[in-house]
C-alpha cells in the first residue's frame, strides 16, 4: 500500500478531487460516486450517437469517445469520469481479432493449445492503441479539471476467458480445461495479457489518466485456491508494474481492482496491492469491511438493478450503503455495470441523494 | 432441523444407506459420493440412448428416464441415484410451455406482469406430471435397494427467473425488474412456485424418492437481503410444507437445499429448514462447516473443471476436500453439474479416492 494512503489532510489534498481522495482513504466532506458503464445504453444521448456508428467505431474514433465519456458528468454531475472503451480492445493488437455483435463479444479464432498462445505478442500498446491515448488526451481537455478520469483494462484472467472461450460462456469449460489441463500453458497465456495491460494501462496514465480500474468480471468463477495462483497472483503482478512505472509512481494514481463475486475471496482480496477494491452486490459492504480491514479503499456496491425501485425504496438502499461505507474510504458505485432499460431518472435520484449525505467534521 | 439429527447410532440406523446415515449427521464408515448430472452427456452409454430420444422424451419416458438414472450407478457404484428429470418440467402443468433446444431452455411467453401471473395455476402433480411418478417407482425397482434414489425440483426463485427471462440470462434485467418494481406481484408468482414444487416433491416422495433436493441454480444473483426475501423464504416455505406432509413425515425424507454460489449468504443459509446444505466450489467446505456450525450435514464441492486435472492432481483435490469435510455430515458432490468433456475415467479415479478414505472408529 502507498504511504500516502494514511498521511494526514494538508491543503493541497483538499484541494484534490474528491473522488481521488475517496481512493486515498483521505478524509472527504462526501461520499464521491461514479457508475460503471455510466457511458452506456440506458442514456438516449449515448444511443443517439450509437445510432451513427457501431461500437467498435465509437471505440475507435477518440471525438466520440470523449463525446460519450463526458455525456454523464454533464447530466448527472457524476465524480469521476471513464473512458469509454472495452476491456477487449487490447487482444487485437495481440494477435486475437474481436468482433461486437449485438449478443456480445466474439473472438473467432480462440486460444486453446499452447501453440496458440506462443503466438500472441505482447504488443506496444501506444503504438498499436493510438486511438486510445488520443481519447484520453481529449476527455482530459473536455474535462478541463471538472472532474478526474479513469483509465482501466480487463484484468489477465478475464482477458483469458475471452480468449480462451471465444467469448462469454456459461460454465467456463474450456478455460478450466486450459487451467487445470496446462497450468504452465495457462501462466504462459496470463503473463502475456498481464505484461500488456500494464504497459497498457501505464500508457493510459501517461496519456492523462488520474486512476486507474483493472476488471476481473469473471474471476469469480474460480475455487479460492483458483483465484489466488490464476486471477490474484496476476493481477497482483500488474499493480506491481504499473506502480514501479515512473509516470504512474510521481503521480500517486490510485489502482482499483474489481473482482465480480467477490465474497468466497475476502482473505486475499485485500493482498492484491490495489488502493481501492471493488465490491459487486452480492454482498455487504459491511462485511467486506470487517474482513478487509481498513487498509484499503472500498468501490460498491448497489446492485444495478436496485435502479428499477420506486424512489423511496431506492433512496433507502443508496442511505443504507452509505451508512455501510461510512466516511472514509468509499467509493458509491454500483455493484456491476447499469443495465440498459435503466430509467436516467432513478440515476439522478441515486446520484442527490448519494451527495445529499455530508460528512463534516469527520 | 429434525431431531434424529442428533441421535446416536443405532443398529437400525448402522443398516440404513449409508448416503442418508451422512444427510442425517450420523456416524458413517467413509464419506457417500454422488455427483450432480451423473446421468448426463459426459457419459458414452448416456448419448447412445440420447441419439435415439430428445432430451424431454427422455424426461418422459419412464423407461428411457430409468435407463440413464442406473447407468452411473452401474458403471461408477455412486452412493445414490438421482432421478434423470429436469427443473423445468412443473412449468408447463402451470401453463408455460417450454422448449429444450440444445442451447438450453425457451419460454416462448415469459411471465412479465401481474396479469401472466394470475393466469398461472398450480397444478395437482400426480395427475399432470405421471411420467414422473413412473419413472420414480420404475428407478426403485430397478435399483432394487442397492442406494437411496433422490428425487428434486427447481427453488421457487430460481424458477421464476426461469419463466420470468423466458430462459437462461445474462444479468436477470426482467426478474429484477419484477422484484424492485412490484414486489408483490413477484411474492404471488414465487408463491405459486413454492405451492407446486412442494405438492411435487411429496409426490416424488410418495412414489418412492428416498431424499429430495431443491436447486436454487440462480439464487446467486441476489444481494443477501433479496436473497432471504426472494429465495430463501420461498425455499423455507417448501421445505416447511414438505416436511408437514405424512408420507415426507414418517419415512424423515432428508432435504437438500442446494444454492450455487452460496458464498454471500452463510449467515442465512442454514435457517432454510433443509438437512443438508449444497455448497458449490467457490468457497471452501471448511469455511462453511465454520460458519454454518454442526447443525446441518454439508454436500460438495469440488469444481467441475478440477475433473481435467491429471489423475493424481485430481486425487489430491477430493482428499483435500475429504479432510474439510470430516467424518460427520459430509456428502462428497461435485461443486456444480459435471460438464459434457468430462473424461468418464476422471470420474472413477474421484469415485475410487472417495471410496478409499475410511472413518472408521470415528
Amino acid at each position: 500500500m502507498a504511504a500516502y494512503n494514511d498521511r494526514p489532510m494538508t491543503d493541497a489534498a483538499a484541494a484534490e478531487p474528491l473522488f481521488l481522495r475517496a481512493c486515498r482513504r483521505q478524509p472527504v466532506e462526501r461520499t464521491p460516486i461514479w457508475m460503471m458503464r455510466q457511458a452506456g445504453r440506458y442514456l438516449p444521448s449515448y444511443r443517439a450517437v450509437r445510432s451513427r456508428a457501431s461500437f467498435l467505431e465509437m471505440c475507435r474514433t477518440p471525438a466520440l469517445a470523449c463525446e460519450v465519456t463526458l455525456q454523464p458528468i454533464d447530466q448527472f454531475g457524476f465524480d469521476a469520469a471513464i473512458l469509454f472503451s472495452d476491456i477487449l480492445v487490447t487482444l487485437p493488437p495481440m494477435g486475437l481479432e474481436v468482433a461486437f455483435p449485438e449478443k456480445g463479444p466474439v473472438i473467432a479464432d480462440p486460444v486453446r493449445d499452447r501453440a496458440a498462445i506462443d503466438r500472441l505478442v505482447v504488443p506496444d500498446p501506444v503504438a498499436e492503441l493510438p486511438y486510445v491515448m488520443e481519447a484520453v488526451r481529449q476527455i482530459r481537455a473536455g474535462l478541463a479539471g471538472r472532474v478526474p478520469l479513469i483509465g482501466f483494462a480487463g484484468a489477465p484472467f478475464t482477458l483469458v476467458t475471452y480468449a480462451v472461450e471465444g467469448g462469454g460462456s456459461k460454465d467456463y469449460v474450456n478455460t478450466k480445461r486450459l487451467l487445470f489441463g496446462d497450468p504452465e500453458a495457462a501462466h504462459a497465456l496470463l503473463e502475456k495479457m498481464a505484461d500488456t495491460v500494464a504497459a497498457y494501462l501505464a500508457a493510459q496514465v501517461e496519456a492523462g489518466a488520474q486512476a486507474v480500474q483493472l476488471f476481473d468480471s469473471w474471476a469469480g468463477i474460480l475455487s479460492p485456491r483458483d483465484f489466488e495462483e490464476y486471477a490474484l497472483r496476476w493481477a497482483r503482478h500488474v499493480i506491481a508494474r504499473l506502480r514501479a512505472h515512473p509516470a504512474v509512481a510521481a503521480a500517486g494514481v490510485p489502482v482499483i481492482y474489481f473482482v465480480n463475486g467477490c465474497a468466497p475471496y475476502l482473505d486475499s482480496y485485500p493482498t492484491s496491492g490495489a488502493d481501492v477494491l471493488g465490491v459487486d452486490w452480492r454482498i455487504e459492504l459491511a462485511t467486506v469491511r470487517r474482513r478487509v480491514g481498513d487498509g484499503v479503499a472500498l468501490q460498491g456496491n448497489l446492485d444495478p438493478g436496485a435502479l428499477f425501485l420506486p424512489p423511496d425504496a431506492l433512496r433507502a438502499r443508496v442511505e443504507a450503503i452509505l451508512d455501510e461505507g461510512g466516511p472514509r474510504g468509499h467509493i458509491f458505485n454500483l455493484g456491476h455495470g447499469v443495465t440498459p432499460p435503466t430509467d436516467p431518472e432513478r440515476v439522478r435520484v441515486m446520484v442527490e441523494t448519494v451527495k445529499a449525505r455530508r460528512w463534516d467534521g469527520r
